[in-house]
């Protein structure tokens, strides 16, 4: 298994980035609910690129096509395939990159394992073009989600070194980021990541940055212990999406410079119900649910891509060469993978509450 | 399946910190292999209690007795079954917390997922008492590795804000920490390590730390693309060792503050070989080993039990009450979870490269 | 899971009768492998309805479209994404089922599962249709099996009570069943199974058999203990094709009426080579292979769509009624069905040996 | 994975037939259900050896020990694990057989798998002695089955050519046959069968048999269409116990000899509830339960264990060898097998209907 994931709910993404189309096949969803396809296109519109002025304006009409597993909109219960055709690839750019491996890609990793016979253009199978399909899968099982009263937001907690505020960790409200460009919290924030990236484009350069994400609504009691927690479980999926480095749940690493008593969440009641007074567990202990929001940090390391001449080889001849790769790319991937992530997250949590 | 792990390798952990016996079948190791079981109780000892001046002095014999699967400490192919018997169990200890939870344990998580049926003593099956049964299993993949010139490292990286030095991550040599009692690269880091446990300890409270583990001598091309790659397959395993709360590979998420050009991995020919001149990347593009040592970070919450009176409530009256914690308990587990990670990333490493 | 199978090489089959595409996703085939399109088309070709008399004449084009997985019909390791777009559906055909399910079809069975939302037009995801993707992810395994000697050959052992020659269970010769109008062994017997295929067409009525299958050119050595056996995984993959309703290995059933030492497979050493004089066991001892050829039968129930009116009731108002079935239906499936079950076995046999 | 099986409920077997232990994890089971040892242990009886003249008289004890999972015999969540430690092991009969392999046992197939490293003594990891685990968990799974209403009831059909009565398919009552020395329905078959097998023993020979299984209470809608559904869990686990080569559901390898008019189950109201007249499906269309009965047939080959002097070879030499199998063995292990297969099928129902 490689590009499957999930229990109940299972997914299985295929496409190259100029393969003839992308798509996905979700097995497992629950027939009988409606799919609200205005609303799928909403959400995926949100990871489209060409959305403002940093992010590529490579042409992408990502109209998903429906081949099974609805009628009339409505799942059932037999698996949904989507894909979305592949329009305009220009081949012609990579074929530079077939003997000389783009740093911090994949293309050197996946000639060695696959001989040679990876698909390079475009990044093949690893270009972030694929997510496209993951974030289809993801509008889908929210709406699912939404039914159960479970919702999952984020947003850019960081760019470089400016970051935004967090989400309040013991009431996660609605903050309606995603009809932002740059879907942050504090707009004033969002202006300096602006300009943040834009000096990064005119350098040739790239950023990343980290995204915070939230699921609310959740009760307690979800998950297994040891290696099918919450946290087991959505770090194996979030580590699909292209570029991501890093996952930590609560205050994660922040942890580890507090004192036990700072970093406990002591118990309190609140209205009749069993609460904890601070979330630094980002609502999971022991892998399982304790009914606070679940929180977890995502962190994104900079576009690989980048204008300026890097070092690179020769893969035929063993020899050191310089590689320029042209072609326009994004100089920070970060607000078009927050969909992503939440996609990502939706998946997931649909896959273990059902 | 929840305390199953594995594809190739499947790991089965059994047992509760005070049930009869704690254990773990192996299933899928390859046949013929020589076990030195006198290597394989030194690492475990690495894990063991009461081997330093701050660890929990509570008797743990922790003699692994097998089962099954060994003929003349010999693989024979059939799963190997590991069981230790556990002793001297003081149940009492944990009566007061039937209704009062403790803080950032399982306890609350776990009785509502089991309807309140869960093992509540010791904390049942979710106690670091189950990594003994890691740590076997993963000396055991260890040494399947070491014929194949894999090694598995790992050292505390931070205690609170105390740091020690990193790992060369071009070349990680043999650092020799397993002996030590602070298991680190700088020692006097260590003893300034050891002295904030100390405190912590005397304050009746906790100290957690990172913990940074280097999987060196693993060629390039191992891992599949998206949910099945190196980076999701260790991080859900990581994340089923007790008080993890984050992992981030390569430089993770430090890499959110750098330049594309600073984070991206140049690449060079080195004696004839493609390599990269950095290791931001930790080893893995795009899931897949790139050759360059496998480098992640671990993080570790400090101990949740602590000796301070923390607010808790009452699981019957839904009233709130204050909890002590008896009996003694680390102040710090991220020395003893050093060969956790190891054990864990073992285990993994194996279960992909066969 | 419910439409995938498979560890290494994991298929993924989505649509129904009548949605808007049917098709397979092949995740973790080989990269580098050269994809003879002729030959898949030939192999489909076998299962196509309209091949003879007897079979339905409905419009099957059938024509694979490659939309992920391959350059230059090259395997390039990323999911290989295949589908069939449906024409000329007639669901109207369907209408009055949606309330009186067909005995012996999963109309009823498949209601209550999806509460009512399932898509019952010509079966919907349980229609026979479906396995015309299973065919296409067959002969693209059987290709990469012929590489490394192996090869899968099934015929029709039996029509009703007709029955056609046994393969010679030692030695699997190529029989060059694959262009016959009766894929049998012994053209007499074919006859005759045409003829009592004719005569229940004639009657509105219906007819199975069974079905033989060989994988000769596998090594002994393969598959596990327990529940990761040959037969489990055969077993568990051939129950996923519409109709099949038993399964045995070697001489199977009958096995139960010999003696121990009529039975058991004695050995023998043939050029060197370590052999059994008998093979009754199918190749398979323990689970494992033995180096003789794989063996098995398949049950094929007669076509449940029959002419004849029948008993079934009224879902809705849960009340008898009788029910006719319009449309043209195969008054005997296992012609097609035996390229199916050497495409079920080729895509078991692949995953296992890789 | 190999001695594992199952989703929700996950079964971990261990042991070789003189190994220190066998036993089994059982992983999944939800809590607070209380289990009665008592009934446990009459189940297990039935498989015990010994129990009449013609089995085993080797010493087994099999009093399983409970290592963990069980809090005052109530499952806690945890996994339950049980072992069985071995006495007696008389490992000096198996010496001649670990150069010259039984016909139609794993040994030879083993040895080429595990390189020569395999456990041949009694059996190993093949042994029919690791069906006692398999019967444990299945007592386990039967009584929380039973709270639900679902009970699992097998008897021999058929040893060699005496046929014992079939189960009523549409409405099988509780026919009392566990305590029985034979379990048939018709004693008087079973007198013919005890004196069939008496014949073999006296011959130094063995023979095999059918067992009919049945599991009543499921209501309809459980399983998942094409290789989820209930015959190919079903398929898949029962291969799992040693012996078996055949499995059919509902009528099986008898329809293909019927007309679909004769084969299809007709629908009708009883009692107001949506029935069919006759139950040739076994309870499944597509997979899936629809209400009536699950009835599934299984092929025991004769036991490949016999006094008769037979001919093998010399895995060293590759020379062809006679061997003469020593020590006690069951000349029919149909009896015995009854409850394992009833074991297996109430594991993979509770899987399914969890």
């Amino acid at each position: 298994m490689s590009s499957m994931m999930g229990n109940k709910i299972k997914i299985s993404v295929f496409g190259q980035s100029h393969s003839k189309a992308i798509g996905v096949v979700i097995d497992g969803l629950p027939a009988g609910k409606k799919i609200d396809m205005e609303k799928v296109m909403a959400f995926m519109s949100r990871r489209a690129p060409g959305r403002n002025a940093y992010s590529t304006k490579r042409f992408e009409a990502d109209k998903p096509e429906i081949l099974s597993g609805l009628v009339n909109d409505i799942t059932c219960g037999a698996p949904l395939c989507m894909v979305i055709y592949n329009e305009n690839q220009k081949s012609a750019d990579y074929n530079n990159i077939m003997d000389t491996p783009r740093p911090s890609h994949a293309d050197y990793s996946a000639y060695i394992k696959h001989n040679g016979f990876n698909d390079v253009s475009g990044g093949g199978h690893f270009s972030g073009r694929l997510t496209a399909p993951l974030c289809f899968a993801g509008a889908v099982c929210m709406q699912i989600l939404e039914d159960m009263g479970v919702s999952v937001q984020a947003h850019i907690l960081s760019i470089k070194n400016i970051k935004d505020d967090k989400f309040n960790p013991i009431n996660v409200e609605n903050y309606n980021i995603e009809k932002k460009e740059i879907p942050v919290i504090n707009d004033n924030k969002g202006e300096q990541m602006k300009a943040e990236i834009e000096k990064a484009k005119l350098m040739g350069d790239s950023v990343g940055g980290v995204i915070e994400c939230a699921v609310t609504g959740i009760k307690a009691g979800f998950g297994e212990p040891m290696f099918d927690g919450i946290e087991n479980q959505l770090a194996r999926n979030i580590f699909g999406i292209p570029a991501v480095k890093g996952i930590e749940f609560g205050n994660g690493f922040e942890a580890t410079t507090l004192y036990g008593s700072e970093n406990n969440d002591e118990f309190c009641i609140e209205n009749g119900e069993i609460k904890t007074k601070t979330n630094n567990a980002g609502g999971i202990n022991g892998g399982i649910t304790n009914g606070m929001p679940i929180l977890f940090n995502v962190a994104i390391k900079p576009t690989p891509s980048i204008a300026k001449i890097q070092d690179s080889i020769s893969l035929k001849y063993k020899t050191e060469k310089e590689l320029e790769i042209t072609g326009r790319h994004d100089p920070c991937i970060v607000p078009r993978a927050v969909p992503v992530v939440e996609a990502v997250a939706a998946i997931t949590i649909l896959d273990i509450i059902l």
